[in-house]
C-alpha cells in the first residue's frame, strides 16, 4: 500500500489451491498451445480422440450422482453462462441437424460431491474448488481469482452508503448521488461474484486514511494543533474518545450484516503520527497510558479496542503488516497481509513463526507501471522461497494482485489490470513447477485473445493480433 | 525510435506557431481556471463582461469581408463541429425561445484574412494558423497537433495496400482483408485530418525495418549468408540491384500521388549490418566501390539514391537523425527527425549548424510508460534549450510525440496516448514562459474530462473525477 490513495481500487486475491482438471484434450504439446489453458491447471489428463461439440446436442447437466439439482441457481445460472461461451460465437447455429453422429460429445455431467453443494451459499476460505470438469471453469471467472478485496472507502472520498450513517457518504464522497454505491449496488457486486465463486471482502481501513470520514460524522478523527491551537485540519481516527469506539461498534455491526464473507479487513497500514503529535489531549493520554513518546502504542491501543468490536460480531479479519509489527493482540484466525516490498520475506518468516495465515500482495502492485513485459517479473516471484518450515509454508493461504486507484479510473482500469493480473493467477494457483516463460507467453497471448472476444480490453503483451480480428476470413 | 517496432504507430507532431486567440472571456485568474484553455494561446485578452450564448439565437457565419465563404467545405464542416461542441449537451434546447436579449452573443463572425482560404486545398507547413476567433479552436484538433506522422508499416506486417504491387499486402500483412488500409482508408484518414487542418505524413521506412517487405516482393531484400550459403532469413533492402532502386521509383510514384502532402518520411533509421556483412556479393561490391569495411557508407550509398527518387517525384522528405549523421546529401529543404534520448542537444545543434530545419521527438517517447505523473517529464523539456544561434533556433519547426506500438493496440492507445500528449502539445504550442506545473496540472484535470466528455478516454492525471459525471445532478 502506498501512500495516496484513492476510492475503490481493486483486489484480487487467489488462495492456492488444488484445483486441477480432467478432460479428453488433445494433449500433445503442439496442441496444448492451441489449447493455451490460462492458469495451467495442477494435473492435467489428456488423449488423442476429438470429439464434436454442436448446440443442438450438446448440454450441461446434473450428474444423477450429485448433490445439487435444477433448483441450484448458482450451477444453473454457470451453465447458461458457459454454454454460450462454448456456442456464442457460432455464426450459424444447426437448428435443423437432429441426427446425432457418434463423434459427437452430448453431454457434461457435473458431479458436485460434497455434502453441501453450496449453491444459496457464499464462497468461503474453505470452499472445495477441486473439481471434475471441462476446461470451462465452471463456477469459477475466468483467471480463477476468488477473493475480491474492495478497498472501499479512503481518504479522499466515501463512497460507501451507510444505513447507519447516512451523512458519510453525503458529506464525505465525491457527490453524495452519482459517487457513491448504494445497498442495492453493494448487493450486486456481492452476487455477481457469489454466482462466479468469488468471495467479495471489503476493506474500511483505520485509523489513518481515514479523511474522508471526518466530513459525516463529526469529532471522529483527530483534530490536529499548530502550536497551541488547532490548525483545522484532522489527523487519524481519535483514539482517545469512547465515542470513536461507540461509533466503530455501530458501524462495524451494520458492514458485518451488508457482507456476507467470514472476513473484514480492517486496514491499519501507514498511520502518520503527526497530528496525534501535536495535540496536547492526545499528549496527556499518552503520558496517563505510560506510552511515553512511543505513538505505535497508541496506534496498538486504537486496533485492539477495534479487533474486540469487531469480533464481537462474529466476522474474521484481515488486516495489513503493520498491525502485526507492532504487537497487537490477534484472534488466531487473523489473516495478515504482507504489503511492503522491502524485507517481505522476512516478514512471512516473521508472520508464519508467530502461526499466523497470511495473504502475500507486496511483489504484485500492478499500479507501478514500467516499460515492457512487466507481467514477467509477477510471473517469476515464488511467493514461499522464504525460509521456513513446511508449516509455516502452509500459511501462506494466498496472494493478492493489487491495483491502486491513483491513477486509474474506468478509461483505463481494464487494459492496465489485464493481462497483467493473470500472470499474478497463474502464479498462485498452478503448481509450483509451472514457471516457463516462453511456455506461458504463448499460452497469455491466446487467453488474453480470449478475454478480448469476451468484451474484456486486455491490453497486448507485444506486438501481433488476434485471430478472432480475421473475422472469419 | 526503438528496436522492434509494430505497424501503425502514431505519432502527433505540433509545428511551433505563434497562434493567438482573442475573446471576451472573463479573464481574472480564479475565472481562468474555469476555462482552462489547454494549450494556452501565445497571446490572451479577456474582459469581465459576461454574454450568453442561446442554440437559439447563435450563430457562427463567414464574416463579410472573410475570402472564404458558404461554398467552404472545409469550414462549414468545421462550423458544424464545434456548435455541436458548443451546444451540444444541453438538455433542452430553447425551441420555442425567439426573443433576443441585449447580452445574448448571437454571432460568431469568421474572418479568413489570407489570399487563399485553402477550403479545399491541404494543410502545409506553410498554412498560417495564426486566427482571430473564440476558443473552439476551430479547424484545429483539440490539443492542437497539426501533423499526423503515420509510421504505416515496419518489420512485423506491411498493411498499406499499393495500387501498383499489391502482392506486398496481400502476402506481408498481418491479413490481406482484416488487417490492411484499403485505399479508401487511406484517403478517409487523409480527409479527416484536413477537415481539422491536419496534415499527414506517412513513414515508408528502409532500408531498414522492412522484413515485412520482402514476402511480397521478391529479390528486394538482402539474403542473409551463415558461412558460404544463404541461412534463409534476410536482412535490410538490397542496396547492389538495380532492381531495387526500379521497386522504390515505381513505389513512391504511387506513394507521392497517394498522399497530398509535401512531405514523405524516408526512416533511414537503425540499419543492421549484420545482414549485409554476411553477404558474398555486397561485399564484393564494397570492394568495387572502394567503401573498405565501413557499412554505414553502403547505408548512404542507397539512401542517396532512393532520396533522388523520391526528389524527381517533387517531394519533400523527412528523414531520422542517421541519414545526416551518415553525411548523406540532403535537399535543403530535408526534415531531420532528432530521436536518440542520448546526445540530443549536440544533434540538434550539429543539424541546425548545417541549415537544415528539424523535428524533436527524443523526449517524447510516449511509449516509455512510468508509475506517476510522467506528463510532468514531457511538460518541462525546453526543446531549444541547445547551444546555438538565433537562426539555428529558428530551424527547429517542431516537435513530434511518438506512440510506438509494441505494448498498444485498440484496447489501450487512447488511454495511453492522452493526456500525457496533451502535455506535449502545450509546450510546443504555448509560449516558452508558460512552464508552471501547478497551474497547467488544474488546467490540464479539466482540459482531460472535456476530451472524456467528447468520447476520448483520457485516463486520469490523479485522483479526481470530472464534474460531468455527476450527470447535472
Amino acid at each position: 500500500m502506498y501512500c495516496l490513495l484513492k476510492l475503490a481500487p481493486l483486489f484480487l486475491a487467489v488462495a492456492v489451491c488444488n484445483g486441477w482438471l480432467f478432460g479428453d484434450f488433445v494433449g500433445k504439446q503442439k496442441e496444448q498451445d492451441e489449447i493455451s489453458l490460462w492458469p495451467l491447471p495442477q494435473k492435467f489428463q489428456s488423449s488423442a480422440v476429438a470429439f464434436k461439440l454442436s448446440p443442438a446436442s450438446f448440454q450441461i447437466v446434473h450428474a444423477k450422482q450429485s448433490s445439487a439439482g435444477p433448483s441450484c441457481g448458482l450451477l444453473e445460472n454457470a451453465f447458461r453462462r458457459y454454454f454460450e461461451y462454448i456456442f456464442g460465437d457460432l455464426k450459424k447455429p444447426e437448428k435443423s441437424r437432429k441426427k446425432v453422429y457418434d463423434s459427437d460429445l452430448v453431454e457434461l455431467q457435473v458431479w458436485v460431491t460434497s455434502a453441501d453443494p453450496e449453491c444459496d451459499g457464499f464462497p468461503s476460505l474453505q470452499t472445495d474448488e477441486s473439481c471434475e470438469l471441462f476446461p470451462f471453469r465452471l463456477s469459477m471467472a475466468m483467471n480463477k481469482f476468488n477473493v475480491f478485496h474492495w478497498h472501499i472507502v479512503d481518504d479522499q472520498s466515501f463512497p460507501y452508503m451507510s444505513r447507519t450513517f447516512p451523512e458519510l457518504s453525503q458529506k464525505g464522497a465525491y457527490h453524495p448521488f452519482t459517487h457513491v454505491y448504494t445497498p442495492s449496488d453493494v448487493k450486486m457486486v456481492i452476487e455477481f461474484a457469489r454466482m462466479r465463486g468469488i468471495r467479495v471482502i471489503p476493506e474500511f481501513d483505520t485509523p489513518g486514511h481515514t479523511e474522508s470520514w471526518g466530513n459525516g460524522q463529526l469529532d471522529l478523527l483527530t483534530p490536529c494543533y499548530s502550536g497551541s491551537s488547532p490548525s483545522g485540519t484532522f489527523g487519524p481516527v481519535n483514539p482517545i474518545l469512547n465515542s470513536s469506539y461507540d461509533f466503530m461498534t455501530q458501524f462495524f455491526k451494520e458492514i458485518s450484516t451488508v457482507f456476507p464473507d467470514a472476513y473484514i479487513h480492517l486496514g491499519g497500514d501507514e498511520v502518520d503520527f503527526r497530528c496525534w503529535e501535536s495535540n496536547p489531549d492526545i499528549q496527556k493520554f499518552m503520558a496517563q497510558q505510560g506510552f511515553g513518546t512511543d505513538y505505535s502504542k497508541l496506534e496498538s491501543f486504537y486496533i485492539q479496542r477495534l479487533l474486540d468490536i469487531v469480533a464481537a460480531t462474529k466476522k474474521g479479519y484481515m488486516v495489513w503488516q503493520e498491525v502485526f509489527d507492532n504487537g497487537v493482540k490477534l484472534k488466531d484466525d487473523t489473516v495478515v497481509e504482507v504489503w511492503m516490498g522491502n524485507k517481505m520475506e522476512e516478514e512471512l518468516q516473521n508472520v508464519t513463526r508467530a502461526g499466523f495465515t497470511t495473504i502475500l500482495s507486496a511483489p504484485w502492485y500492478l499500479d507501478y507501471i514500467s516499460y515492457g513485459q512487466d507481467w514477467q517479473h509477477y510471473y517469476k516471484v515464488e511467493p514461499l522461497s522464504f525460509p521456513g518450515t513446511d508449516a509455516q509454508k502452509k500459511l501462506v493461504i494466498g496472494g493478492e494482485a493489487c491495483l491502486w486507484g491513483e491513477y486509474v479510473d474506468a478509461t483505463n482500469l481494464t487494459p492496465r489490470l489485464w493481462p497483467r493480473a493473470s500472470a499474478v493467477a497463474e502464479r498462485l494457483w498452478s503448481d509450483k513447477s509451472v514457471t516457463d516463460v516462453g511456455n506461458a507467453y504463448n499460452r497469455l497471448v491466446q487467453h488474453r485473445c480470449r478475454m478480448v472476444k469476451r468484451g474484456i480490453p486486455a491490453e497486448p503483451l507485444f506486438v501481433g493480433h488476434c485471430r478472432q480480428e480475421y473475422k472469419g476470413l
